[in-house]
């Protein structure tokens, strides 16, 4: 892997990037982010100090991620994907002109390792997204998604499970061998418990 | 404050941006836009001639806002929130292959001063927002908004009121007082009316 | 038309570049795409190598369109509109660490001509939008849209149909006249079926 590389477009202002990490055209990212090994982020992508990304996290075109945000190792963080730090923005607040909020305002976010955010997903500041959970294209995450849990809409709602590779899950009498990989499922009141690994 | 400060990877095409505003990186403000005074234009947004926002207004990130859009003093526009200016685009009309509507087209919008737009909103073209509200993040926003109101959702829903501080209001008896800032509102058939200030 | 113009902040690499078409500051076309004449591609837009654009497209700005993203002439892709060509993405994938689907993950869209796609609509993977069909802003599509077909929402649903002019459509006793343009169509169990041209 050896160094990061920074197309020329690029502005890398942080001098926490791991090795292997690709950053493309016209992405900035901030003095202050720290960003782990073998990372690749897309063009347009903007990664302001505070934040923290693991190692081989895919951060693709257009993505916003904001101080107070953390990524764990293997995201995957789709076309589009904007997370938020404050949940109640006002412009005059910077001024003071709103007193009373001018700390404490900003509220982090937590994607645990391997989860997958689909393009366009919106997520609010405060809420924690399990590990290899799916949150589908365009769905707006107002509340915490278990791991391998499937959230779909706006506001976001569970509506499934899916395995490591992503593809959704069929229970059927508390099992589930994903169809696609053939790995093997017990379902538990928390989601699915890796039973068998597959075979390929 | 003095003069406005444009990034070296900025764009600014416009002569009638304010003083104290700053643009940052890969922003595009085209000639005809006028932005006031202490704005915040952040990297990759797109300001539209035609356009005209007041001041203190701070437009995040990957913002996009066209001819016919006017945004009030001190609003807030989130990351990635989208407006537009024509309900019905079809790309051959600009070559004429769909007669009729080569006039007339652009439809205006209005945001009012101190409102906030919630990350990736989206704003159709036509409606007024009113002056104190929140659009919650990922909202479609398709009628007008009222002051304070609180809309969420696709289409967007007002779902209640919320305080000059951006906090969701909990109106009991006809009163509610902020649960942040402590500002009191008497509640009307119009939305809440500001009673007294906050101490803090 | 002649030849195609690259504004000097846009960085094209594809040599498939039809004659009269524009790309803006800072939009990025992948060597590989193929792109048709006379399209006009906008700021902050990425068209990656395997999309195929035709004739007469407006790609808005900020558009993300990906390997296996086919758009047909005289298409309307509005602000912030973002493709995706994975229904189930993994960062580990590249790295082989969630074996089985290092092939065959790609899941190609059809966009067919004169369709349009307002702002900020998500297009999932795999679908098909119709001739003339007009997707609302801020839609998530999920499933194909008919010929004509006006979608809205989060999934996307039907909602009704629309004129060649974009303009929505009122039928009655199994006709519908266009309030704007006066195009005739009768209906059918596929949608409107063009019965007379407008005046104009």
């Amino acid at each position: 892997m050896g160094e990061a590389r920074y197309h020329p477009l690029s502005l890398v202002e942080s001098d926490d990037v791991g090795e292997g990490t690709r950053v493309w055209a016209w992405a900035h990212v901030m003095a202050g982010a720290r960003i782990g090994k073998d990372c690749n982020i897309g063009d347009h992508a903007f990664i302001e100090g505070g934040s923290t990304l693991g190692d081989g996290v895919t951060v693709k075109n257009g993505v916003l991620i904001w101080d107070g945000v953390t990524i764990g190792d293997g995201v995957f963080v789709g076309p589009g994907v904007l997370f938020t730090n404050d949940r109640t923005p006002r412009s005059a607040r910077m001024a003071g002109a709103f007193s009373t909020q001018t700390q404490g305002w900003l509220t982090p976010t937590v994607v645990e390792a391997d989860a997958s955010l689909g393009a366009g997903a919106v997520i609010v500041a405060g809420v924690r997204i399990g590990r290899l959970a799916l949150v589908g294209a365009g769905a707006v995450v107002t509340r915490d998604v278990p791991p391998q849990g499937l959230v779909v809409g706006n506001p976001a709602r569970r509506v499934g499970w899916v395995c490591h590779c992503a593809q959704k899950l069929r229970f059927r009498d508390g099992l589930a061998r994903c169809d696609r990989c053939g790995r093997l499922y017990v379902e538990s009141a928390n989601g699915p418990i890796l039973s068998e690994a597959a075979e390929g």
